[in-house]
Parts: structure tokens; sequence; C-alpha cells
């Protein structure tokens, strides 16, 4: 078949979105300055030198400073103590010039994740995992949501519109993307569903849905032909896989070529939900900034 | 048809279990205050004049005091400001005789509940419902949990055993049942769909499911054809209905006489999920105060 006659769904391009919503936290952070003498500072905690870690860290770092907004990097050795960490987040907690914190995990294993998680002030929590912005989220109040299912809403909402009776499931439950994706696709009047690893029969609750969203870490677990036909597919996998020729490629949680042809929109991997983590991690900043000094600005995409 | 003849589910008798619950906890009461000197005490204020609240409160009181523990009640008039019930939960929250904190909802229209509900200290907050509990819940950490799903778990376990790979429908998706309900059950590896106002085909949700709860406050909504032969239904709802004669009924939200014809399990109302709530605020109540005076008791049905 050629492309003319294969139907294909729309390519939800993260890459434009995400550089989108730069330009207009860039233009807020500008004013931000030039109106109220205020510039938001993003501060990032690294342990040790995981080089993935590495990576993320680095670009979150470029892409904070291209807005306009401080960016303040703390690397520390693998052996840091737990109580060196938390002495630093309270001191971050307490930096006038510091409006978001964001620890980098994976941490080694000599270090609490929640306790440090829970020593950061929620109205710095930038991540959104802190038990009080979990709490607000799941309760329909008002607190920093985390960065990757953020994103992925800003995606659907701006393919689909009102999302308000779609059927929705979400692969996955883990803390970071799953059980949050879930908790803002109720708050848009979805039904919604957590489908996880003891699923009896994924692919019925796949084919039953709306929307997909795949958040399970599984390379093309997702067939394509289990994706109900004009369906949304948001694919937050990033997995590398090596090829037979030993080269390595990236995927997603979805087998994107058999899902391109029944899907009504897809996203692609790479370029689709990855690019809006760093994006959303830099508006939670900005949000954060105007909340802590009481400003009342109009926020960079203000639907959640 | 004769009973016999008919298919009819096993009643969850929620009078019995809730008796044997708060025996337990009794129990455990007695062993604290011989063993650790320590006796429980909950606090419950009422502002107002409500009388279902009044008669609420009542019911707490006696149950509470026939566990052993102690029952500090505190009833405020209705034009009681915000500002003097804000200082009433500090006093509470600093008193070492109090390990557990209800503050009776609704309350007055002048007072901002949330603002009330976040003044509670999170490890005396025995209703489960400030924000640091609603997180700890959503994200599988260790806080208190809300009563009423609590005691829908415990029955769900009781009848079930293990619900790994079960399909859950929960109607509703308030913060008090529907939310922290549909938590719990993906804790326990169900596949969860929450289903409300907005669903498209709500029959064909919960024809799906094998496990049902129904807590949207609508008597008698989910008609007996919706059932899953063999499901199992838990029916949250308490609402009062007017019959022909004029005389009043309490119903829940599933139409009982045709779901026992269909389910394998199911609660009915009265008697079902309605007596659990109480029991599960004495046991959270308990749990408070075990963690409060670090103390590592067997606690009353550790499931949760």
């Amino acid at each position: 078949m050629t492309d003319s006659q294969s139907p294909r769904a729309k390519l939800i391009d993260g890459n434009a979105f995400s550089a989108a919503l730069r330009d207009e936290i860039a233009t807020r952070v500008h004013e931000l300055r030039d109106l109220h003498h205020v510039v938001p500072g993003l501060a990032v905690v690294l342990v040790g030198e995981d080089p993935a870690s590495q990576v993320y860290v680095r670009n979150k770092h470029k892409r904070t400073l291209e807005t306009g907004m401080n960016s303040f990097e703390h690397k520390l050795p693998a052996d840091t103590p737990e109580s060196h960490l938390l002495t630093l987040i309270e001191g971050l907690n307490d930096d006038p010039e510091v409006h978001g914190i964001l620890v980098q995990l994976p941490l080694p294993r000599h270090i609490n994740a929640q306790k440090v998680i829970e020593a950061i002030r929620p109205d710095k929590d930038v991540d959104g995992f802190h038990p009080w912005n979990v709490g607000m989220l799941a309760s329909g109040g008002i607190g920093l949501i985390p960065c990757t299912p953020l994103g992925s809403m800003m995606l659907l909402r701006d393919t689909l519109g009102s999302l308000s009776g779609l059927k929705a499931v979400v692969i996955g439950r883990s803390n970071i993307v799953g059980k949050p994706m879930a908790h803002l696709l109720i708050r848009e009047s979805c039904t919604v569903t957590v489908a996880h690893s003891r699923t009896k029969d994924l692919a019925a609750e796949v084919r039953a849905a709306d929307i997909v969203v795949a958040a399970v870490g599984q390379p093309e677990m997702v067939k394509g032909d289990w994706i109900k036909p004009g369906a949304t597919v948001i694919d937050v996998g990033i997995n590398r896989i090596t090829l037979p020729d030993g080269k390595t490629k990236l995927v997603g949680d979805v087998k994107f070529d058999e899902a391109v042809q029944v899907a009504g929109a897809i996203t692609p991997v790479p370029g689709g939900v990855g690019p809006m983590t760093i994006a959303c991690l830099l508006r939670n900043t900005l949000t954060a900034c105007a909340r802590l000094h009481n400003l009342d600005i109009p926020e960079a995409h203000p639907w959640a």
C-alpha cells in the first residue's frame, strides 16, 4: 500500500508543542522580571554519576537558562550522606532565589528517596511527588502536578478538546505517571480504567478505550490490533532496544508501525511525550514562583 | 419461584463483621492500657445542630466508650467563627490525650471545610481527608485511610480473599469514597475503572466487573441486570426514599431485590457498609494512638 491509501493517524508533535510552550514560558519570565523584578529559579540536585541522569540534568539546565530563569545545579558525590542531602534541601527550601527544587531520581541506595521527597517544601516541589501535592491532585485541589502526566494531558487536550465522557485506559500504575495520569483524566470527566501487569485481558481493556496512555516501560508491548480505530494514543514509554544489526533504537511501549495505521492520533517516540516533561518542569517552576510571590500572572498554558 | 430455586447472593453481614472488629479493637485498647498505660482518645467536633450529624456524633461517642477509649465531644454553635474552630483544632493537635480528631461534616457555609481539614495534624486525622493522608494512600505509603472505603475493603477481602487481577468498577468519584476506594483496589492489584455521572454506558461498565462498588447517592440506580452473574456488590449508598403509603425506607444505590438474584455476594442496606464506618474510625484512632506512642502493637485487622 502507498501512504495515500493507508489510514494513518495524525502524529502528535511533542517537539513543536513543547517548543511553543517554552517560548510562552520565556515570555512570562521576561514579564515577571520587567514588571515585578522577580526571576524564577530552579535548583536541580544530582547525587552520583548515573550517565542517564547526567544527560537529563544537563538538558534541564540548558532549557532553564533558555527561558531566562536562573538554574542552580548541585552535584554531589555518590557517597553523600543522607543527612547532608537533607541539609542542602533545607537550605533550598529557605532560599528566596529558589522557587523550584528537583532532586534527580534514582538516588543511591543508602539514601531514602521518600524521606528526601518529603523534605522538599510542597510549594517548591516542581516534580509534584510530595504527598501534599499527590493529595491535592487526588482531591481536586491546587498543587503542583507531576511533569510527564501534565505534559501528556496538554497533548490530549490539544488533540481532542474536551475529554468529558471519553473512555480512557492508563496502562501502568506508577506514582510518577500512571496514578497521577488517572487523576488528571478523572478530573477531565473521562471514565478511567487503570490496568497493569496483573490485568487479565489487557488487549480487551485497550480495545474499549478512546484514549490509551501507555506507561509501563515494556518495549512495543501494546499491539496495533489492540487499538480501537480512531483512538488517541499517548505513548509515555522510552525504551532503548538492540536491533539485529547491533545498532540500538528508541521505541515506546506501543508498536508504533501497527498502531499508526489504526489510531486517530498518536505520539511518536522520540518526539512525543518526551520533550513535554522538561517543558512542564519549567512551567511548574514558573507557577511555583508566581504563587510564592502572590503574583496573579497568566499561567503559561493555563489548562491545569 | 421459591427461595430454594432462586439463585440468591450471599449477604455480606456488616453488622456482624463490624461487631467483631469492635470487639477486637476493645481487646487491643485494654492491652494498651494494661501494658503501656495509654488510653486512646477520640475528639469529635460538631458545629451547629444538623439533626443527622447529631445522630452520627452520638453514635460515635457511644461506640468509642464501648471499646474502652476516651471520647471527647466538642459541640459548638452554628455561628462559631472559623478562627475559633481553628484554635480549637490547634489545641487538640497539641493535646497528648487526643490521638484522633474528627470534625463532623458538613460544616456551616461560613467555614472553609478544606482549611479546617488541613489544620488537623495528619497523624491524628482519623477521617483520612488531609492532603498528606490522601497522598500517602495514592502513592502507596502509610497514612490513615478514609473509614468508609477502608470498611468496604475489609468486607471485600473477607468475602473474596485475594482480589488480584479482578476487574472492579467504582461508581462515583468523590474524595470521601470513590477516589480512595479506587486507590485501595489498585493497591490490591485489581484492574479498576472509575465511572461517574459523565460515563456514557454505565450498564456496560458494571456488566464487565467482578467487583462493583456503588457510591453515588442515587437510590437504586444500579439495576439487577447490570450485574455480572456471581459478582460481588458493595453498596455504599444510604438513601431515604418515600414509599407510596407515605412511609420512608432506607435503600442503597443498588436495586437490591434484583441484584441479590444475580450477584455472588452483596451488602444489604442497612446493615452492610454502614456499620463499618464507625468501626473503622475506632480502628484508625487505635492505629493513630499506637503510632503516636511508637508502640508496635498488632493492629486490629492488620490488612490495611
